[in-house]
């Protein structure tokens, strides 16, 4: 039977109008730098939304379904195209200006963006692009940079604020839009192959901004003033200006302006009280708070996220600068928003901190599974490690443009039965915590068991003789897999094999320790730093390394 | 084009197993008077909650769309009842204990209930209606209470905890449930004509539960301890169960003591954080308080709704006790949750005043608009009265079993694009606050233009010589309706009409003054002591008043 209650759906053009008028009075603030701050209200950022949408629709002939593209910093016209273009009935596609140009050219491509708005200080990004985006009709600048650089190229260049300007600031018709119809795409920046578009839906998009809202999550009230250090090319900011704008929060944007100094400026001077970012931000921020001490205050929540936090971090904000960073974990395919480590109630301060550090507890519409290495879910006990699986209204079930032209295997991505597979290792404790260990690529498939390397890897680091070591699974005709530890020793030194092993063994379960063993005189790395263990494995397959096997 | 977003439908069955899961350790704190209160945890009540299911489908035969209802207090029963029967895909029907003993029965034979959950203690209101209820088979006791009353009852009899008993603690097999399925049924209690049954989907009831959970809104975390003090057959508890349990909230139940001595003793004793309730409970509240003071400091959220709450009543309890009241408005059409008045951001204690006496601000999920008399919406100025209609996911769009077997006309209720006509006359502010000043059928439609008939009587019975007065519509050739004031003065006194109006129109606009008055011994009043209209429309009508006309 089904309910008599309305059938009203759930879209960004309710977040748009609801904020416009019911908090027309919040702020959104950019920072400029040196200069004034940039200043609008809500209302005009309604009003703009409107004018942008009619020239969007009756200047540039944009249809529903059309994507347009944002290659911007966090700022007040990025908060217009988030709204405007999704409440059109187009599709916001914001663009990762931290790619590099060709996977950068690549993406516009595969979302056939027809309309790019870019900020006039990334021009020297986009421009020498532009011959190879034959998608692309309009480029629409905002906000300062030199415009000489767009000078003979093929697709139209408008400026945003002429482009808006005199249009009808209200009565746009919004169309009456389906809850599940795309709003915004973002592609992961995929380590591995090629970029994968994850396509938020309205439903989704309004759904995870109620879950931000929410006191357990990350709390916005029209009393709260939000700082997105968090990139808006990155998941949307994580949800925040949606997430703001629902609730009549007021935004402070810092633009172009992520460095140590300006972003300690900012807070001294605008008094945020919730910012959310990834722990070098707060690594970056803290060394500056600790050479130049400034008022920071006003900030009561501080969210990290993107990559685990270190505990040293945490507890250094704490102690120096009484501020608490709240660790939360998730995804492009996740929204973000998949978990968020508040401690449970009436803990103490010490019986707090493993929840901490944690990767959080999920909210009631998020689900997690742990799938095993024999097939089956495992149990949240605090110690068996599996898979992470998720489901729920704002994960995705899918990528853009689906496999045909994507070089990888659905079946790695989602499971029979729809849910996502992360590929993170981890472990969820009985009340719903999760702790990820490993990324389910660098785990051991030994004997139907898994062992973790960045475990044997963290151990053997902590032996006073070992500069670095990295463990990489290796093919075993009899167990599968088996760990190869590669140590790089400290200079001088002469420890052996056995030693090590005893050591390891002193930790870790006997049937985890590796019997093959190479001294290598530096691990290799990726570009951004990280343990490139395709290239150890590879010289492993090539017979390349002088491996020692322990009996 | 369609989202790649997972499409998984939002139930209280999620809110059921998360509950559970997740906040296993979250309590359910019964109150029993003077014993030892009652305490389950989360899992607990997850527990039990399948055991019902199979319980009320193995035993009972109850499938899908079929009624269960409940005749209960607030307990942990009653909460196993609110998760188990939506999810089985069944439907919760709770009843009012309150009506009058007929117009229960009425419900139970419109909603065509199968299976009556009753507390023991109210079974001397039920047995008596049993002969009349034939679609009852099966009545269900929970808890205390003399069963002696049974004997002899056509109905089969079960003992809850007997009838759960044993049963499949975990493995129902809670069925895929669309969004938009009914969850629960309840009725207006209709001052007019008969009830109304609301039937909520599990979509409406998961989306409310969401924003009752924002910070903004009540704001409940697994840090609070809920106490609803709104009974659960008062449109759901105003949700705060469900929300409690999608939060990890934990409930303290107050069952039947909801007295103001048993009540500040459960606060003192098991220091919620959070509660809510009507007017009339907070006055009785603070007179037990100001009798004998207990320790209340525990709650730092009061929700008062149901009725407009005086301004007096909410500054007593903030200086005698410490205790902040905050205004909700809502109805059972609404979930109920319509508008929460706190404050907006950066206004002084005087300043906020007028928003905290106000019925509240509307969430992003909620669309007010205000029906003129002259067919069109008004603005939201604050002055411009308007009759509230109102549109959103969890706002009902019709009346359960539809209009064939009712006494009023759809179009009274529902306008023809959908939204709910609140019968509510009321003003909004430029930023969203709605304030009600009447009901419709209250006010008096003068030439296109309404007066405010409780504006009219306020500022009679403010006259020092006048006891009550009242003021209805009558039919009038020239304007359509205009007023007519009919006063009770207080002993003795012989003041005049003219001198009254001169009075009146020292504080009302001219064209607002009423020709016609009439003295009368005493206002007409319903059951509850509200002034009855209906009877001095009719006498009126019938010409049984010595109306004066002035001139």
């Amino acid at each position: 039977m089904l309910s008599t209650m309305q059938d009203v759906p759930l879209t960004v053009t309710r977040i748009l109008v609801h904020g416009a008028l019911v908090h027309g009075d919040a702020k959104v603030t950019t920072w400029t730098g040196d200069g004034e701050p940039h200043r609008r209200t809500f209302r005009e950022v309604g009003d703009r939304s409107s004018q942008l949408a009619h020239a969007l629709r009756d200047e540039l002939g944009v249809t529903a379904d059309e994507r347009v593209a944002t290659l911007m910093w966090n700022n007040s016209d990025h908060l217009e195209a988030y709204l405007a273009i999704p409440a059109m009935g187009a599709i916001l596609h914001t663009l990762n200006l931290r790619l590099p140009p060709e996977q950068l050219a690549w993406i516009v491509r595969h979302a056939a963006d027809r309309v790019v708005i870019v900020n006039g200080t990334l021009l020297p990004l986009l421009a020498p692009l532009l011959p190879h985006l034959d998608s692309v009709e309009h480029v629409v600048v905002s906000g300062p940079g030199d415009r000489s650089v767009l000078e003979g190229c093929r697709p139209r260049v408008h400026e945003y604020d002429e482009l808006i300007a005199g249009r009808p600031t209200e009565g746009y018709d919004w169309p009456e839009l389906d809850e599940r119809q795309a709003a915004a795409l973002c592609y992961t920046s995929g380590t591995t192959g090629e970029p994968k578009g994850v396509l938020y839906s309205h439903r989704s998009i309004y759904l995870h901004a109620m879950e931000v809202n929410a006191a357990a999550s990350f709390g916005l009230t029209p009393a709260e003033i939000c700082l997105p250090v968090v990139p808006m090319f990155h998941v949307n900011a994580w949800g925040l200006p949606y997430a703001a704008f629902m609730a009549g929060t007021s935004l402070l944007m810092p633009d172009r302006f992520l460095q140590p100094a300006p972003l300690a400026a900012m807070i001294a001077s605008e008094r945020p009280t919730v910012t959310a970012g990834v722990p070098t931000i707060w690594q970056g921020l803290l060394a500056e708070l600790d050479a130049n001490q400034q008022d920071v205050s006003s900030l009561h929540t501080v969210i990290s996220g993107g990559s685990a936090c270190p505990p040293s971090l945490m507890k250094a904000f704490e102690e120096r600068h009484g501020l608490r960073l709240i660790q939360a974990w998730g995804m492009t395919e996740t929204s973000p928003l998949g978990s968020v480590a508040r401690p449970p109630a009436g803990v103490s301060e010490e019986e707090a901190w493993p929840y901490r550090v944690s990767q959080g507890r999920l909210p009631a519409s998020v689900e997690f599974r742990l799938a095993g290495p024999g097939g089956g879910f495992l149990p949240w006990d605090g110690t068996s490690a599996g898979e992470l699986e998720v489901r729920g209204p704002w994960i995705a079930g899918s990528y853009y443009g689906g496999a045909a032209d994507e070089p990888f295997r659905p079946e790695d991505k989602f499971s029979p039965d729809g849910w996502l597979r992360t590929g993170d290792v981890g472990t969820m404790t009985p009340d719903g915590f999760l702790t990820l260990t490993d990324r389910a690529k660098d785990v051991i498939k030994s004997g139907g068991e898994w062992i973790s390397s960045v475990e044997l890897e963290n151990h053997l680091m902590a032996h006073p003789e070992v500069a670095e070591a990295a463990v990489v699974a290796v093919p075993d005709e009899k167990w599968g897999e088996r760990p190869l530890a590669a140590v790089v020793l400290k200079n001088g030194s002469a420890v052996e094999y056995v030693a090590l092993r005893s050591f390891l063994g002193e930790r870790v379960a006997r049937w985890q320790l590796p019997e093959r063993w190479v001294l290598i005189p530096s691990v290799p790395k990726t570009s951004v730093g990280k343990f490139d263990k395709k290239v150890l494995r590879k010289q492993y397959a090539d017979g390349e390394l002088d491996v020692t096997v322990l009996g």
